[in-house]
């Protein structure tokens, strides 16, 4: 198989990896620093003209930075032969849907690899169970879409075929907007505390703000991608919160409202960790070695942790830990917790 | 001293307990359960009626539910003798500093014990370390004031006097606020996902609802006790989200609204944490024993982990995971987790 890879950084350079090694591809590669690429191993060959390195290819990914990515696709489909399934990574897909269209072309997005960049941090395993959205518009080839998921699985990757607005909305709510949420959390709590320190008020604030001012070139260029679908988003925030205050200010009773979120978070986390999971909270000393303490006797029972946090109190003597385990093995969590001298609520 | 508490459950049984054992007071409780607190031993005396309870008491705490606190604050400050300072624990302090004027009042609020109710959870140490707030009126005695500051110190928790609005709008930003955002986080997710799966994006939709729906009927009690301020609060958010609609919509650059996130969070981090703390990721497999290992090579070092948040990727088989240790002890943090064979970001 012929694998041209149009921007070898750290996610071209990692498909052109885990395609030599676990599809035995010849994967040629297109970039300015193409010789870095090949002594990487990520490539084969680097190529100046896209003509020769997509010559009789069955597959070529762009891979290149946001901005030129329209202008590439659109050369790439001009000189890709015609049998060639052409694709992208790109983080959003309606725009490169609207203005690339071509039954050779299926926009494409792996969750993967988002905080370094560059080929040498590409590895062969970067898409491994990682989620690997296509987008075809309805017009694409059957050929094309299945040859792409058939090489997004060999990849490592697990392909999930999606709509390309909706994919750009579904990145706006998991997403986007959680990232614009908590950078106005920190504003407010800014605003609000003036010298004041903030004081230990549980997990809310310090969860939720946990991405607050995350890369911020990055993400002014992640926000100006997605731009429709996350003012979308906003809009739909604004009148959600805007009817919260109405019926704080009318004394409606919320109690409903709380209910509705605590069954959408059970089953939003439950999809996460693919089974259902429950939360133990457990009030313990601040001090080194009793996070260690609680995850190696739960490890030492086979039970997987799959999230955990820590809350200090004001001064940093106690904390609350809350952990997740699946929901099969949570009595016996909680009681081997116990059994280590530390009060749970389950 | 005699110290009456009226509502002897967690809280009010807490103080009864910590003023006994560590203040050698005499407590007197008023709870219709008042015979299981003093088998508990958090009063010295039960009593039906406030008049015998507070006869020549020093301090007095209203410790009922949110309901009748004013009532009641106005009863025990008609019942209290001329010397004694009334304080409440309710956890908003705008509406009983209007309406109990009174030079020996001071509202107050203890942030420790929303979770588990009844003085059977009743504990000593239950405000050890724990901020508390006092929200006195200008026209407070300053005796009353300190006699209070003193007493809860002795109680173990951090007494801070703060204005009673302020207090309030405080509250809302930094523990209302978040709660009613990640309410709003998981509907839109799961409206924009219907019968999608959540994929695995990092750590920021996990964290961004981690409170999603706690407690319901508590939680709806929070939100009206606190309709005014954190009503405001919302108005604030809508505020901000609808300029990031809009510069979103117009193309500005958001690179320095993201900046200034950072650096607010960064601010609030270091003050919550009791000095300036790093955030180490590492990308892990996702087994038993990977936290743990991890937690005890850095417990081992002495290096205190403040915060830790582990998310999986959808299959569950890797994971990132984020810790925060001193800033002081960082490079030596990433030192030992990159010697155990993880890749460290710092």
């Amino acid at each position: 198989m012929n694998i041209a890879v149009v921007g070898v950084g750290l996610v071209g350079g990692s498909i052109g990896l885990a395609a030599r090694e676990r599809l035995g591809a010849t994967v040629r590669g297109v970039d300015p620093r193409g010789d870095q690429a090949v002594a990487r191993g990520a490539v084969d060959s680097a190529h100046d003209d896209l003509a020769s390195a997509l010559e009789g290819a069955d597959a070529a990914f762009v891979a290149v930075p946001v901005d030129g990515l329209l202008d590439t696709v659109r050369a790439v489909l001009d000189a890709a032969p015609p049998g060639c399934a052409v694709t992208d990574v790109g983080s959003t897909k309606g725009a490169v849907a609207r203005s690339c269209r071509d039954p050779r072309f299926v926009g494409g997005h792996p969750l993967a690899g988002a905080e370094v960049s560059g080929v040498e941090h590409a590895r062969a395993d970067l898409f491994d169970d990682a989620t690997w959205y296509l987008t075809p518009a309805p017009d694409a080839q059957g050929v094309v879409l299945e040859r792409l998921h058939r090489l997004l699985s060999g990849l490592g990757a697990r392909p999930v075929v999606i709509d390309a607005e909706a994919h750009d909305r579904l990145m706006a709510a998991v997403s986007h907007l959680p990232h614009v949420l908590a950078n106005v959390l920190v504003a407010r709590a800014a605003g609000a505390l003036g010298d004041e320190r903030v004081p230990a008020t549980g997990p809310s604030f310090r969860d939720a703000t946990r991405v607050a001012g995350a890369n911020p070139p990055l993400w002014n260029g992640i926000y100006a991608a997605n731009a429709p679908a996350l003012g979308d988003e906003l809009d739909g925030a604004i009148a959600a919160l805007a009817a919260v205050r109405d019926d704080l200010r009318s004394g409606a009773d919320l109690t409903g409202w709380q209910q509705q979120a605590a069954q959408d978070r059970a089953a939003l986390l439950s999809a996460l960790a693919a089974g259902p999971v429950r939360e133990l909270r457990a009030l313990v000393p601040n001090r080194p070695g009793v996070v260690a303490e609680i995850a190696l006797a739960l490890s030492d029972a086979g039970i997987n942790i799959s999230d955990m946090a820590l809350s200090p109190s004001a001064g940093g003597e106690r904390g609350e830990i809350a952990v997740s385990v699946p929901e099969a093995r949570a009595e016996e969590a909680a009681a081997l917790v116990v059994e280590l001298g530390f009060g749970v609520d389950l």
